[in-house]
């Protein structure tokens, strides 16, 4: 390391941490990294790896800035249990996760109690970001960031980087984020149904996202992302089950407490378990109670579906 | 005129028409303009004005390339009815307004007969890309379009032309476009809500609405368009009314009529409608129901938020 060099340690080397500290030791950061398993292909990057806290403690000089990357939950107290009293006092620990926000401020109470800066830190712009220059919200002490700044500063893409204020509004404010993220994933994946529900011309997709991510109102990086996916895959050939991490849930249930109405945000919610299920007891017991009270077989009735076809060219 | 200088005819000089024509005249495009009113701001910024159709037609050579930029609707067959008569064969005529795209394949099928090709042109992208590069979406015949294209790729950013396919196409796209909006500005206007409804941080918007439009993976220019506005305008000022065109109310009847689901689109048009009415007869019945089976009082309850407030608590 040298003297005065920018350094950062990272908990935790998936795909998110594991970028990011790529990332940082492309970018003159000395990284001392951290997991259950040593990454030896990080190391061919420049990523020094600690195997235990103390040895990670020691490769970094105070005040040390850590980004955890680890999953939402126990795994974070987990961490700051075993790693905190490696620490010294003024020393910062960045949650880069999507932790529930009133867990942040929680944590960073506990951290504030033993002179440990803690700050969530909403990162986004996924794998893609986290390796060329990601987009940090961060809540906590205006101590804590200063800190850290220069290294979030570096990491970020221009201007993607925010204070947001105090302990967990950062966490919260990406949390709003992910639901934003939701709705916008869920009307273009209507629009992708309707382009092929239409059954009247033969659109190129990809060709179409193309265009939209050229000077669209909806032009954005989902756009762009969908035209990259489209080249990359078949549609028919991806499954049509939608898993999450569940964070998104979260934000439905603060929106219940405090009566704030997120119609699109729920309905997005709501979407993404519908996708997972490819019987559904709800359907089931509609046809049950209108095969009850109409008669109607179970399953498509091809009669019905051909009557409509009939008054359908009078309807439009 | 310069010899072999490239033209266009616009019809309809409001804000997109006119806009459209100075970026064209801007680009050395030999712009010939006609309005129910002259437009000396446009002709002092190079747009030739024509007073009539047979004037306008004669300021162009054939083959001509005629954009509408008029409202759709009556005001698209009126327009072709008076201008048509004044064309020869060979001209082509887009429709570059929000159409209904069963209204365009019509209007293409009599034009054929006529010998002039007729283009439904989606186009996107605002005042903003109708004044510096906007995107289309083009359908028709191939012929029509390679007539077109040329000023249209001058009009167009970058990669934001395309030809979608036969007659409708263009406008379907840009309808299932307008979709996809109405879900992204939905789910954005969710997350203001949210962000202001929490009461637990002082939020400052415009700088995470900034943040946001820098490396995010919600990065779009609406997100863009909310830090501006933002900049420009205190959110309390804003009349909390949403006025659209009515053009997705069509895309909601043709899901309907395909039987597609798109719940989030179909959400977001009636949160439009339900933004119009300040009083709703819906929560005046629930309301009138709630009273007769509960004896809940009309109107706010005091004492049932104090007792949520205290039970919420533990709830989190």
């Amino acid at each position: 390391m040298a003297e005065g060099q920018m350094q950062l340690g990272i908990v935790g080397l998936g795909k998110m941490g594991g970028n990011l500290a790529v990332q940082a030791a492309e970018k003159g950061i000395d990284v001392v990294g951290t997991a259950h398993h040593k990454k030896p292909e990080l190391e061919e990057q420049g990523v020094r790896f600690a195997g235990s806290y103390p040895e990670f403690a020691a490769h970094l000089r105070p005040p040390r800035v850590i980004y955890l990357s680890v999953p939402a939950g126990p795994p974070v107290d987990e961490v700051l249990a075993e790693m905190v009293p490696h620490l010294d006092r003024g020393d910062v620990v960045m949650d880069g996760g999507n932790s529930f926000y009133l867990d942040s401020m929680a944590r960073e109470k506990e951290c504030a109690e033993k002179g440990i800066h803690f700050l969530d830190c909403g990162t986004s712009g996924g794998f893609t970001g986290a390796r060329h220059g990601a987009c940090f919200m961060v809540g906590g002490s205006a101590e804590g960031f200063r800190i850290a700044e220069p290294v979030l500063r570096r990491l970020a893409v221009d201007e993607g980087l925010v204070h947001t204020g105090k302990a967990g509004s950062g966490h919260f404010v990406k949390l709003v984020h992910n639901g934003i993220e939701f709705g916008m994933l869920q009307a273009i994946g209507e629009g992708v149904s309707l382009m092929r529900g239409c059954g009247q011309f033969d659109l190129d997709l990809r060709a179409i996202f193309h265009n939209w991510a050229h000077g669209s109102v909806i032009r954005s990086w989902l756009i762009e992302l969908m035209e990259q996916g489209l080249k990359e895959r078949n549609l028919e050939s991806i499954e049509s089950y939608v898993e999450d991490t569940g964070e998104v849930n979260w934000l439905l249930e603060s929106a219940i407490q405090w009566e704030v109405p997120i119609p699109v945000t729920a309905i997005a919610i709501m979407e993404l378990f519908k996708s997972r299920e490819k019987d559904s007891d709800t359907y089931r017991s509609i046809a049950l109670m209108r095969h009850g009270f109409g008669g109607h077989p179970f399953g498509k009735d091809e009669h019905i579906a051909e009557e409509r076809k009939i008054s359908r060219i009078a309807r439009i």
